[in-house]
């Protein structure tokens, strides 16, 4: 799709930068990353992402329009120490295939590929790749218990829920986007088959369309209801809102989390046959915005200010009460807000009902889940749930980002693990 | 990922062109299209191919980054003349999306709307939509017994399968490709809900990765395997190849198929793990090339043709017996070709076993299905049976291409029920 440089290429012309750097017999060989790049704004394939920076990459990061997010969970047997190997060795995998890599170089024709290969060819599209570990990785099996968050823990019941096991937590989180969703695939399949021995995948989720933006310059995206999705959410630029609501500061017991975030996952089942039968106007009324513009139905552009206390002739509010939009609104949660990052998915067909089992992966990223618990009981008077359910969820605590100097590079796990 | 002409500046461009022309209560308003376009061979977002040609889009077509495929029941009750219309329908619409339109204008507040939106503002990124009629939909329910091609029948059982009655068959397919997956998948699911209450979905999957080049122009895609796809494919450019093996001719019994090309999916999981762990030169010689450069064992390029009859020092063949390409050759099997098609898949992981449910979704035209039986009876003895099983499958005969002259255009189903 793009003219600019391959992999391939940018391997090629890595040079001493792809000598191999043994990280342990179980992984192999893995290429040691270049120096940290320049991320390009624009959309372009060849474009990277830096890796090594104070936050984790693919937060704040311009939204890419691919997703694969992969939950895994250790094996039984698994030790401390397999662990902290893993997470040094998935730190210089990402590394590498963040910056246009391969894993490694296949050289032995005796040992498995240590790439699989199948991205090979395809630009690094903006590649990010995010971890967080989730509340059980923290029980008794890796000495973490008094590393866990008191924030992070298993989310309560919440309204409009249907939770179905096999789409629900995980001891590790991995969410790899990128604007190909082939390199997306790749990153997370790459790091699975990396932890094989360690740890398998719990649930995997494909997203095929971005819902969301995380920067000013980014065009508002749809999600499967066809609306616009994201004009009020926080801004990568909006650096003050960044650190109210999505960075972890000093208020967090444990020092080792302070520059990281929390991710929300939640698979969210939209009836898409009930809501394309339902008239332009109540999908409207549901939302609080028109279909076309996106606009507020109180008036004005896509980015005009909701009046909620407007009212009509009749007395009524014009945005009405159970519209989605004024109940997810910070106004109506005081102050609450969380950086989304969502995008659309589908699983097929529901073979009995022949419906379409698809709708949107909810991601949001958040200073404490508390924040996301207060909207989603907002929520429970929401008109747009009769369209749609949760039928999956998880949480994980994402470490901040790692530094690149002059002795190398830090390893995810590192603070968790001193 | 485009700075081309979005969904809604082609719409708002099309003016008298998208005047709404009735189909039926049951459809609503759909846009009428504009005049056929010239197709830009480059991967660009707004490129558009044309809808109206001889044959149908989406076969010779160089083949898309991203596939949306949908099989379709009819369902009970449902009368010839729905099944007539329908297609009318369809027709109007998947020449409105291809064309960069939408598939109407919301006008009608009071009314569901005619286009379900997600697509609004993503460039329609080369969409081509590709239409099939399984061989139920030729049994007693639509009055077309004696229109069914003699060649159209369920495929017999083949080696290395075990189907899912979830992911096989259907009485029509729709295949929408696109390098945009929010474009494919708004194609199907829009044509799905015109359908409404005449045909539901029976299956449908999305391919994030093309597996196949149909033109010597595209660079040759890897599958899931690591492995360089679809070097020896047909190319679109060798037209006498394409006469011989994918455009129905004047063999077929029934005359409204000529120019049509039977199509055949095949749903084939690979087991990803186990493949991992196999070690790079045994890889290589299930294949039968080299997973870099994708060159025949026999030495050479990637286009170099393989030396099936050269062996070693020890007098053994260099490409083994049990080698996939050979066994898939034309040159083992008294000639016969395909043109391949398919997409790298995946539906997540299995709950009890975390390994990757996914692999290659197997689209081939032909101009007989015995071309694929053929094929696959051959691949019996093939060495990457051991990482792989066929898990789903349909066939389908795709009508030809439609006309648009001074009359208006021409539609799905005109001479199969004339």
């Amino acid at each position: 799709m793009s003219s600019g440089p391959s992999r391939r290429r940018l391997l090629a012309g890595a040079g001493a930068a792809a000598a191999a750097a043994g990280v342990g017999a179980a992984t192999g060989y893995l290429a040691r990353p270049a120096a940290t790049q320049t991320a390009r704004p624009q959309a372009d394939g060849a474009a990277t992402v830096p890796f090594y920076a104070p936050h984790q990459a693919g937060i704040a990061t311009p939204a890419q329009d691919r997703l694969a997010f992969g939950s895994l969970n250790a094996v039984d047997g698994a030790t401390r120490e397999d662990l902290r190997e893993l997470l040094k060795a998935w730190t210089t995998a990402a590394a590498a295939m963040t910056n246009g890599k391969l894993v490694g170089e296949n050289t032995r024709p005796y040992a498995p590929p240590l790439d699989t290969g199948e991205a090979i060819g395809s630009p690094v599209s903006r590649l990010t790749i995010t971890i967080g570990y989730g509340p059980s990785l923290f029980d008794q099996r890796f000495g973490l218990a008094g590393r866990k968050p008191e924030a992070l823990a298993q989310l309560p019941p919440l309204p409009n829920e249907n939770l179905d096991p096999d789409y629900t937590g995980g001891d590790l989180c991995i969410q790899a986007c990128s604007d190909d969703p082939l390199v997306a695939f790749h990153a997370v399949r790459n790091l699975a088959r990396i932890g094989m021995g360690v740890v398998a995948h719990n649930w995997m989720e494909l997203g095929f369309g971005r819902t969301s933006t995380t920067t000013t310059s980014q065009a508002t995206p749809r999600n499967l209801l066809g609306f616009k999705d994201g004009t009020r959410n926080i801004k990568a630029e909006q650096t003050a809102l960044m650190d109210d609501y999505v960075w972890v500061g000093g208020e967090t017991d444990q020092p080792w989390l302070r520059g990281g975030s929390y991710l929300v996952a939640r698979k969210i089942r939209v009836f898409v046959e009930n809501w394309d039968r339902d008239y332009l106007q109540d999908q409207q009324n549901v939302i609080g915005r028109t279909k076309a513009e996106g606009a507020p139905l109180t008036g004005g552009g896509e980015f005009t200010p909701p009046g909620f206390q407007a009212t009509a002739a009749d007395g009524q509010p014009v945005i009405p009460p159970s519209a989605h939009i004024r109940l997810a609104s910070f106004e109506h949660n005081d102050g609450t807000r969380i950086l989304r990052r969502g995008y659309s998915f589908t699983d097929g067909i529901d073979p009995q009902a022949g419906t379409l089992l698809g709708g949107l992966f909810f991601i949001a990223f958040m200073k404490n889940p508390a924040q996301f618990i207060r909207l989603q009981r907002s929520l429970a008077a929401d008109a747009l749930n009769e369209y749609i359910k949760h039928t999956g969820s998880a949480v994980f605590a994402c470490p901040p980002g790692l530094r690149w100097d002059q002795h190398g590079g830090q390893h995810w796990g590192d603070t968790l693990f001193s």
